[in-house]
């Protein structure tokens, strides 16, 4: 894309009315847009990172049989009566509104209910279980505060995923794989290494819960972490396991961290609200064993944002990227390197390679401080200098390394990343 | 994808709290759920169709240079006042919530005031505009009825582009390159042939708007079609306009039709109350020229169930059906049929080819049925009988027409299509 046919600018002023890094940073780079405290709008740079997100996540919600459904946000207050969880002292940050033609209703912040209300049109036998369903849709709480960017919003995109099970033990063998597949999704998403199986308290219906916890300074979070081990337990279960779970040892460092994702097993919580049974092989009537698993496209981006700025601006893991190249063109007085310039970004767009484009009458520093604020992983420098030496100058963002390269080494290289 | 693995199940009995054919089809076959009265949630057949329509209308919107955002639900009180769209009597329609930490908040029912309100970052001069701005976003109407299923819902997924021009002449370029994108959706979508340029009422800063008006029965509207020219006027001009804007003719048919898109100048309405100015080439300050342009993908879906779907079910346009495919495996004793699909399976998947394998442990004739209901271009029976011939039994869903085909000759057609 041409960046001067982009229709977001960058800003040099802090926005006033924010505190977090995640914020301030991509509502300058013209990734967002503040619509009121807590609600935020993906600007084009933005919703290209925030489908980057979202395909991570899908294609491993796929792999371990997940059915991607879109539930409604607006949410019927007698089926969430059948749970218990309509009225404000169950949960306290609803949204709700009233309908003209007679009723109320609460916007979504989760979607055990609806959704296990629904399966039951589709769940009566053994053969029809295990199931596997989730989505991306966007959640709405009503937080007292709002002051964590795109971290924790009134109004955020969430992909939830339940897991409907014949027993314990198929529910179980389950929730091993989808604690794989979150630790694949937060390493492929460039935080692997900052990101923490964290052990929560399990409620009813099990020992533990699991949290994945990243450490930042940023977080609202407190984990005490096993640095040998790389698993945490969070805040609320240390008074009772100050020692690592996993090899025992009592030197837990403690961390501030972002939760960037939960997996819980639910039992029979809302399957037994609901009544959603199923007929075993000796035609006994069983409930469903049910799990559930966030994670927060959005909260993972300011997280990745947190977590890898540094004082120029925003770097995205390749995997993310906005772009996998900016390619800045610092023109000449006769034109030649205009012309190059356009030369090799059709070359890059035939090769399939994704390319924010400056092509702006700008000064070459604007242009380099915008590429260091954006954070695209690649820089790429066309001047005259480089045309001299038939190379092109490319910069690392996360590690600013530089190298003079042809066009070819540099479409190999690409292509073979 | 195998049926038996599928959650959703079709049902025989017709939902008795529906009164659209549309609703009725869908819920029977598994396409969407009931939350509440026009308030529907997409299961993984229906949503397998929305996003089909999703992506043709992206792929449109792109190449009129769109570029694409998400804006958030919750809206600003304080934006809407400045258009003087906030109070419930120049809005009737409005959902409104109260948010915690004091004020409240409305939930969009489009996104005018917003983007308008937003662009004022990024357009100042000239070399700014043109601007194309487009989103896929949940909106809310609290509409007093709700009997049309999922063509007039409380909540539905809209797809609502927006044009930023610096004059007229260069706003009314583009509106005719939008009409031309839009006549081009429904074609491709299968719905070409009944769907008419309809001309209405522009409002105040044109003589027309234009909305594309789908002929059916179920429909809400009344539209006065020429059918040589294949456009029509609406119910609300028709009084003043009773022929045909395009060859005069007075012999206007009258037909009910369902709004499937529209297109509007909004001339200055928002540019003027949040000052979205730019400077054009002589430094004089002047206001943005707008459209907008909508289309829902959900309405769509509907409409496209009433004009096509028979006694027997739905009928998808292969453009945007769930599956290319349907195999039905008729098994029989001795096993061979099942592995003989299990084959055709694997080598249809390897093509490339989207296919629901119907390997369930059912009479054929369940098997037809459901096929039928579910409404998938390409029926494909392997069976005892088709086996012994070494062919493959394939039926179109819209015309009936039946074929013995070899397997070889199944993959030519289906790649070549």
């Amino acid at each position: 894309m041409k960046q001067s046919k982009l229709f977001t600018k960058t800003r040099k002023e802090v926005p006033t009315n924010e505190e977090a890094k995640n914020a301030k940073l991509l509502i300058r780079a013209g990734y967002i847009h503040k619509e009121m405290a807590g609600v935020y709008s993906y600007l084009p740079l933005g919703l290209r990172v925030l489908n980057k997100i979202v395909e991570i996540i899908r294609r491993e919600m796929n792999a371990i049989g997940g059915q991607e459904v879109f539930l409604s946000a607006l949410q019927d207050p007698e089926i969430w009566k059948k749970s218990g969880r309509w009225s404000d002292e169950a949960f306290e940050n609803w949204f709700k509104t009233k309908i003209k033609a007679g009723g109320e209703a609460g916007l979504g912040f989760t979607h055990e209910e609806p959704l296990t209300n629904l399966m039951k049109n589709h769940i009566s036998s053994f053969r029809d279980l295990p199931r596997y369903v989730y989505q991306f849709q966007t959640k709405f709480r009503n937080e007292p505060r709002a002051r964590s960017g795109i971290i924790r919003g009134r109004e955020f995109l969430m992909k939830d995923f339940y897991s409907f099970s014949r027993d314990t033990q198929e529910h179980e063998i389950f929730y091993e794989k989808a604690k794989q597949a979150y630790q694949n999704i937060f390493a492929e998403a460039g935080i692997g290494a900052q990101t923490f199986l964290t052990f929560a308290s399990g409620g009813t219906f099990s020992k533990n819960s699991h949290e994945f916890q990243t450490a930042t300074d940023a977080g609202e979070d407190t984990i005490y972490l096993c640095e040998k081990c790389k698993v945490a337990v969070n805040k609320e279960i240390f008074v009772e396991q100050n020692t690592c779970p996993e090899c025992g040892v009592k030197e837990l460092v403690e961390k501030r961290a972002v939760e960037v994702g939960n997996i819980f097993s639910l039992g029979t919580r809302f399957s037994e609200a609901f009544g959603l049974n199923y007929l075993d092989e000796k035609g006994e009537k069983k409930l469903v064993i049910m799990g559930s698993y966030g994670i927060g496209p959005g909260r993972l981006m300011g997280t990745i944002v947190e977590v890898l700025a540094d004082e120029k601006g925003i770097v995205w893991p390749k995997t993310v990227a906005p772009f996998q190249i900016h390619l800045i063109a610092v023109f000449d007085e006769n034109g030649k390197v205009k012309i190059a310039a356009e030369k090799l970004y059709s070359a890059l767009l035939k090769n399939g390679i994704e390319v924010l484009f400056d092509d702006r009458d700008l000064r070459a520093g604007e242009k380099f401080a915008d590429a260091d604020l954006l954070g695209i992983p690649l820089r790429v420098v066309i001047s005259e200098k480089t045309l001299k030496e038939n190379k092109i100058e490319t910069k690392e963002r996360a590690t600013s390394e530089i190298s003079l390269i042809s066009e070819s080494e540099l479409i190999n290289l690409l292509n073979n990343s």
